[in-house]
């Protein structure tokens, strides 16, 4: 059903003559899934989804959009975590899940040039029945978009060798505000020929460009892989430890943290066994790849580990691929079991951060003082990606709209030089708190940017502001 | 002795003010070595040549210069080749060379934060003395600046496996042209919180903000290596070898590929010998490393050749350092020995460019029937990275200010759906082609850009512009 306070929208009758009746929504039933996150922390209302075909429909719709003084907010997947991608206040929500074209793999430059609406589960299965693989890998792999990853700049676990998803964009189509198309798709590895706008739009949170195509990096595959989970005393040592492997392992590719009660939380809620016979304070996963041609990771991993004094007691390792996704199953289940616990004592704040190397272990003891202080009830669970420094504080039992635990946590974090978003990005979740972090002089520069290619302010306008 | 029409510039006298005396340079002799570049075939004259010795004082230059509405030329080891760094109408030199500092190496986190001054060669020992390295290396690493490095985002021989400079840059400190510092030094590797300043300033060529210190990450050192060079009949071989060691061989850092008249070139004019016993059309260079503790890089070397079907007489391999430097000798003498050539018949015509995979053989064909046909009595030399892509056309024998030629290939170039800058940046030697390579669209938001962060025109205003 349409609604009926909608029909007469003649912005509306516009979009529907660009991308067709069926492609905008406007029935409140159906717009739902569109208007809220997957959290359920984020929601509002769009004045319709409109969900355009091609490239030449999304530059269609918003110089329509602009004509009419109508803001836009772009959404992929609709897997980010920080408000970024939700109508808030009545925009029109274009999504880009329709512009999900996978070109055929160039397997000489091992390169692909893929639509932004195509999920990274799709663009990984497409590189690898080519013999490539895709150095960015997450846990939201089944629907986040990569038109959505470009636009937070995504991390995941893999960023230790391939580095985030700036690093993966060779090329990139993206719309103006004003339907203008920059496309610079030809993958060359080298091109210095004026400013890195594939870079800068990359990250903007939809507030610079719209994506639709991106040209894609892919590297070799890394089929042979050893994981192993260690049990250690405190964060100095897991600290110590990830930079001596950063620094000895040539086939490391992972080193993730977790924490004893987040290990407890993870074991009962969704039925898993603990990965070694006593507790430990702390747990690092590592993993390790090789090409197919290459050594045993697992022999590189074992050698690696032995000048560390480990016990036999302290290393779980999975050497078969069942093994393996047990031992990752205990690090990626943390986001599963504290949602399921946030169901019943109220959702989860989640915040991403990351500190320097130097801090983390301070950090770690610190964060739970700060928010036992605030919220006594409440409980934290932190586990994250450890040797980026990247640590994603869950607070449950908090109030949706209490930020005090967010704000005490997000200043702790400045307070030791970290960051307040690590990959989620700013959206408008954090943007209260962007100019604790950032200088006035790099504030100024990016609404300088922004003014500069979204003078109107049609994109995304309230991501990205700060106060 | 300093020049007496320059005595009683105003402006002068406020930049003594700010750097002291000794570091306003107007003295025409001390002067000429900033002024020309080091081919020889850039030059102008400067107002004057003010060496700032810290941030401060860059950042009082640069508001004294827009007062008085004087553009500025920031030059760092002036190693550039296309004219970006040299004054050429009377505009003030800005050297940051003095900002030659290198903090202690952070060994937990791998960064570390380095003047924008310091030699890429200086960077590489600091590294190294921390049990580092760092990830670009290239031909001018005893003069070229991390700061020049950063402005032209420098690409070089290992950009195969750690990125351009881009891609190293963690951090940075630069000057806008107002005085304002841009500050973001805490080399955090994931840091979503607004647009990705350090990345645009990266490679804008001095025209977006002056860089004084960067924070750089640093990687594991491989000293195990192996290099081998292998004689092959044609570039369509060339490309297709390169292609399955991207995929096989792991260890793989470098493929750079030359041809039969260069090699003749460097061998008679550097008293080298040949690496093979008998001549072949292309060369590639291929080099391989290893950490530490990583298995023998010849092994895999090796192995990866074995399925090539290459015979002995097609392969030389350089397993000890003298080895491995003198078939490196063999690519890297090719600028001198070109220069070389160049003092007799004609200073070289040096164009940097970038071919897709696929199109690489065609180029290297049609790029001499190109050349022939304008200049017949030129000679052509090509050589570069070839598994980038990147090919250093030299044509020797060419009047200085004849540009024909350049411009018949840079045409080539973007008709084969390539880039006419590979890593050398557009300067002033290729603005007039960049309109060539670039669309409308993409033009308008590089002045876009460039009027939000520079709206009064100080910094490089000759370079990166296009009629």
């Amino acid at each position: 059903m349409t609604d009926p306070l909608l029909a007469g929208d003649p912005l509306l009758t516009v979009l529907r003559e660009i991308v067709g009746h069926r492609h905008v929504l406007t029935d409140p039933g159906t717009r739902r899934a569109y208007e809220v996150d997957w959290t359920g922390r984020f929601q509002g209302q769009a004045r319709a989804v409109v969900r355009p075909g091609s490239t030449d429909e999304v530059a269609a719709v918003l110089r329509a959009c602009r004509a009419a003084g109508a803001p836009v907010v772009p959404q992929g997947g609709n897997t980010g975590l920080v408000g970024g991608g939700v109508p808030l206040h009545g925009e029109i929500l274009l999504s880009l899940r329709r512009l999900d074209g996978l070109d055929d793999v160039d397997r000489a430059a091992g390169q692909v040039t893929v639509g932004a609406g195509a999920t990274l589960a799709a663009v990984q299965a497409h590189a690898a029945a080519a013999g490539w693989a895709f150095g960015v890998d997450l846990g939201a792999r089944d629907s986040a978009t990569i038109g959505g990853m470009v636009a937070t700049n995504a991390g995941g676990t893999r960023l230790l060798r391939y580095g985030p998803m700036r690093h993966q964009v060779l090329g990139l189509e993206a719309v103006l505000s004003d339907g203008r198309v920059l496309r610079r798709l030809s993958g060359l590895l080298k091109d210095n020929t004026g400013y890195d706008l594939a870079g800068l739009v990359t990250g903007s949170e939809g507030t610079l460009a719209v994506v639709t195509r991106v040209r894609l990096r892919l590297v070799a595959p890394r089929p042979r892989r050893a994981v192993a989970v260690l049990g250690l005393a405190s964060v100095e040592r897991a600290v110590e430890i990830a930079t001596a492997l950063r620094v000895d392992l040539d086939a490391l590719e992972a080193v993730e943290a977790f924490f004893d009660d987040g290990l407890d939380l993870v074991v009962e809620r969704l039925g898993l066994s603990p990965p070694l016979r006593c507790a430990h304070p702390v747990y690092l996963l590592v993993e390790c790849a090789e090409p197919q041609a290459g050594p045993d990771p697992l022999d590189a991993l074992v050698a690696a580990l032995a000048p560390l004094g480990l016990g036999d007691d302290d290393v779980a390792a999975g050497l078969d691929p069942a093994g393996r996704a047990r031992l990752w199953r205990l690090r990626e289940g943390h986001t599963e079991a504290i949602n399921a616990l946030g169901g019943e004592i109220g959702a989860p704040h989640k915040l991403d951060v990351t500190l320097p190397a130097a801090r983390l272990a301070e950090f770690t003891t610190r964060v739970r003082e700060v928010v036992a202080a605030i919220a006594p009830d409440a409980r934290t669970f932190l586990f994250g990606h450890l040797a980026d420094g990247n640590v994603h504080v869950n607070v449950v039992g908090l109030a949706p709209e209490d930020e005090r635990v967010d704000d005490a946590v997000l200043r702790l974090v400045v307070s030791l030089g970290g960051s307040i978003s690590a990959e989620h990005g700013i959206g408008t979740a954090k943007a209260r708190w962007l100019a604790l972090d950032r200088s006035e002089a790099e504030l100024a520069t990016f609404a300088a940017i922004r003014e500069a290619l979204d003078p109107t302010g049609v994109l995304n306008p309230s991501v990205l502001v700060w106060a």
